[in-house]
């Protein structure tokens, strides 16, 4: 269930806004739409972004027509921008578009051309590390599971969120494909309802026993003894451990260890930004209020009601128990363990 | 702000359902009429169901039309158990009944045409007991909070929940009358969205500044450090303080022990179940998944998805900073002062 294709040119998306009761596969011919797409959240999940991000930036300098070098660099940085301003919080978006530039920098000396194939090829292997990466920290995180787990978990880190298989979903599936009979709570997630549309819908299809639940219903379910462990995806890991993710991660970790339950994020080392000592330097995301106070065309709140919407909390690195990455699980204390991945 | 009106025999209650994009008075004319409003939540809110429990004894033993007192008390036991099964959680609904049974039963040797009266007599002054009592809990409730507080609450204990003013809303009323300029964080209350729809309208009709946010962000705010304390109502509360309330509770009072900040539930003493030693005899009432996935014709969640819908969770005593009751702010250990008010 990848959400995402390149094929002839074009990138095509998976339209998350509509899903699970429409399959739109929304098409991006320019940079501007790509951009726009990420903005809009049709395309969401921090490794998505990132491959999309890649993927934009190879659409806007393949349409470059110009044969003036420094041009095309000014161009690059232009789009590189404008890709980089459309969401704050994931890291993987900053670190896709850096490493994709850099690409292109390396090999200045070639002719644009052969840039514009090398920025391509990039963004290609990005889409197929994902993968990868997503197995790896399936197998890891695997190891963590028992047979017979309820495993509760936020948001959407699945198929959805990545090129495919997922991170935290990623693990549940490869417990699942292990044969553990594994269980999964899904909380709804307000107020985009990630859980409720895209990982119940994932996890379904996938034949993956699984329960919607509404978020505020998490803390009822670890009190009364049925929730085993907790894993979510993760926005930014800062070089502490302290972890950004969707908005109502930091309360269920706060749950879990209330609970005695094991708290886990599962993501990529690309979601480590080694540049920030901790979730305080963090940006969060507000978005529109419009998201809180409607589902669709249905209004749920007074007129006028002054809204907050914050996409994104931390959740500070003492209520998480591990990180399982594609380069193995780290243990606190994280700033020694995520130090070795430098 | 009332949610009910009894006039000419008719029980008249605000649907909640509907509000706040539309207002619609419901008319009750026979007991089944007022058990069906209270089962589908037409009227909400563990005093606000009490005393609508009251009215609809009252309605229904005013039609019966035989002579037999025999006839008559068999029918006053069975509209009571009609009604008591109505909804499992709030004991104010037990409590109510209870009282208007044995007020007729005391007054049995009286004539059916004066019992009838009684009866009616006695839902009345319940209902007015409730404001007045609400009045109380403001009063006590007010010397907690501080000039400038920010306070945080969950679905809605306000005028709507109860015959007027409300419990926690009530503190939250008195506050703002005694020129203390408090906010309010409204969380929204999933599934039914007793926070969106009831406690942010009935606030920004009072004109008291509040803020919507989604459940699952509370903690956030909580950690950031912009909520100075927590207020909720009770459906039931045990001997020992364990209390029982709406869905999301218990995360907040976890939430907010994890970050020193004080969880207040208000209720008045009818809602303490004196019978029950412990949360664990709280029967949780699970409501249909439907109220998950779909908000009104919008379906969320993919088609035939299992889910879970508990309406209510408990909240062990020892989260608790203090209750406010209408016969005076109760302090740990719970078990003793819950004990003097026997």
């Amino acid at each position: 269930m990848r959400p995402l294709y390149f094929e002839n040119g074009v990138l095509k998306l998976i339209d998350q806004t509509k899903l699970p009761t429409e399959t739109h596969w929304h098409q991006c011919h320019t940079y501007q739409q790509v951009a726009e797409a990420i903005r809009d959240m049709i395309v969401r999940g921090a490794p998505a972004i990132g491959v999309t991000a890649a993927y934009g930036i190879a659409i806007g300098m393949n349409a470059f027509s110009e044969t003036n070098k420094d041009l095309f660099f000014n161009e690059l940085q232009h789009i590189a921008k404008v890709i980089k301003n459309t969401r704050p919080t994931a890291v993987n978006l900053f670190w896709a578009v850096d490493r994709v530039v850099n690409r292109a920098v390396e090999n200045s000396d070639k002719s644009i051309d052969e840039i514009k194939k090398i920025i391509l090829q990039e963004a290609q292997r990005m889409d197929r590390e994902d993968v990868e990466s997503n197995r790896k920290i399936g197998e890891f995180g695997n190891q963590l599971i028992h047979p017979k787990d309820t495993i509760l978990t936020h948001c959407n880190a699945g198929s959805l969120a990545t090129c495919d298989y997922g991170t935290a979903l990623g693990v549940i599936r490869a417990a699942h494909e292990a044969g553990k009979e594994v269980q999964v709570f899904a909380d709804e997630t307000r107020p985009y309802l990630q859980g409720a549309r895209l990982t119940a819908y994932e996890l379904k299809e996938d034949g993956i026993p699984v329960t919607l639940i509404c978020d505020n219903m998490a803390g009822h379910f670890m009190r009364i003894g049925e929730v085993n462990c907790c894993i979510t995806g993760a926005d930014r890991i800062a070089a502490n451990g302290d972890t950004a993710n969707k908005i109502g991660t930091y309360t269920l970790a706060v749950l879990a260890k209330e609970n005695n339950i094991p708290f886990y994020i599962a993501a990529p080392v690309s979601t480590i930004d080694f540049q920030i000592q901790s979730g305080n330097e963090i940006v969060i995301e507000e978005r529109n209020s419009r998201e809180v106070t409607h589902i669709r065309e249905h209004q749920l709140a007074p007129e006028g009601v002054k809204v907050r919407n914050p996409a994104f909390d931390v959740t500070p690195a003492r209520y998480i128990t591990a990180i399982i990455t594609d380069r193995g699980i780290l243990y606190p204390p994280f700033v020694e363990s995520i130090k070795k991945l430098k």
